[in-house]
């Protein structure tokens, strides 16, 4: 059965990996006949927001790996224990988690830094030829760690100011409808949009099938 | 658009609303094309337990309307707001939430106590003969306030000690493969065993995509 590792960057879309997504990517991966390995790094939260207001939580601390478990029903490793070699592809669900603790792209746009045992792992699993997904805004950590060297194409949806960014790092960026896939074969990298764009929740469920069963076909 | 009322006890398995269950209930009503209404009690949650040891994070506060925003990603309403002339029909996702914030079943068993405002909320919910779904453990809620009264049919799966433990409350039981469903027409109630049973998220999936079809269908 083949293992996909899934990166979490917390609970809850305005400071942790969206939650729709990361189900819908755990259901793809069953239904796709694989087995989901659920990832998170042990740092805290860039911080916490109260999403019944939106307003930040001040004084509230959160740990990334903690957090994510909850998506994860406890069935998470600490993603610095992790090499390519035990994966067969990666995906990461997006959410702002993916852009405030995976890196800080929402924070310092194309001048972000990638957490560095996310950024190890995505060029391990380059180097082993082994294909990743990115899903919404995650495909800015693709742009930063993959950009300069192998011009990764991703799709972000239709936003040009997010899409101008990823090509301000190097990537190359497609524009995709909600429900589609962006496929970089040389890259082995495959992008969908989902809250980027998405109006309805089943949009989502759509988009991310799609890569899914794109992504279990390359490994 | 029929709308369906959502009832989240918090965000994550372990000290509220199941997560998987969640997402896949709020999919289910969008593909049958219905309107989820998420709504959350304003209150504590009886404790937060870290999802990555298991353990109870002694000190921590959360509130389950806030928590349960997460899973609803900010829309959602304070349940104390909305009446059964609001909806069309209302769902419970289970998870240890359902257990220990909307009611105290996993502490206190049969003789449990609902929160005042769920309680009154599936009341006008039955006496306006409009269809209620109850998932996993969440039966237990049903069980309380219409066991002794309507002597009302759920499944919670094959696990005997709970399903006791529910037939002591006044409810009927009847046992149920995880991907089924059971129905008590007179009552109006939908049942599906999800993570009571599930050895895999595609098993949740199908159960509550089929407790969700018939809820709309009977709305």
């Amino acid at each position: 059965m083949k293992k996909i590792g899934v990166v979490l960057g917390g609970c809850g879309v305005m400071d942790g990996a969206e939650i729709h997504e990361s189900v819908f990517t755990l259901l793809a991966i069953d239904r796709a006949g694989a087995k989901a390995v659920c990832l998170a790094p042990n740092v805290p939260q860039m911080h916490v927001v109260n999403h019944a207001t939106g307003q930040e939580a001040t004084g509230e601390r959160r740990n990334v790996l903690e957090e994510s478990a909850r998506i994860a029903r406890g069935e998470i490793k600490d993603l610095k224990t992790v090499k390519a070699a035990d994966l067969d592809a990666l995906v990461f669900p997006g959410g702002y988690g993916a852009a405030k603790n995976l890196c800080d792209f929402a924070v310092k746009g194309g001048d972000c830094t990638v957490q560095p045992e996310v950024a190890r792992l995505v060029k391990e699993m380059r180097a082993a030829g082994k294909p990743m997904g990115f899903i919404c805004i995650a495909p800015a950590i693709a742009a930063k760690v993959l950009g300069v060297e192998h011009h990764v194409q991703v799709t972000i949806g239709t936003d040009a100011g997010t899409a101008q960014k990823l090509v301000g790092m190097g990537a190359r960026h497609v524009s995709c409808a909600v429900s589609e896939i962006a496929v970089d074969q040389a890259n082995k990298v495959v992008t969908t949009a989902a809250y980027m764009l998405a109006q309805r929740i089943s949009e989502v469920a759509d988009g991310i099938d799609k890569l899914i069963k794109k992504l279990v076909e390359m490994a």
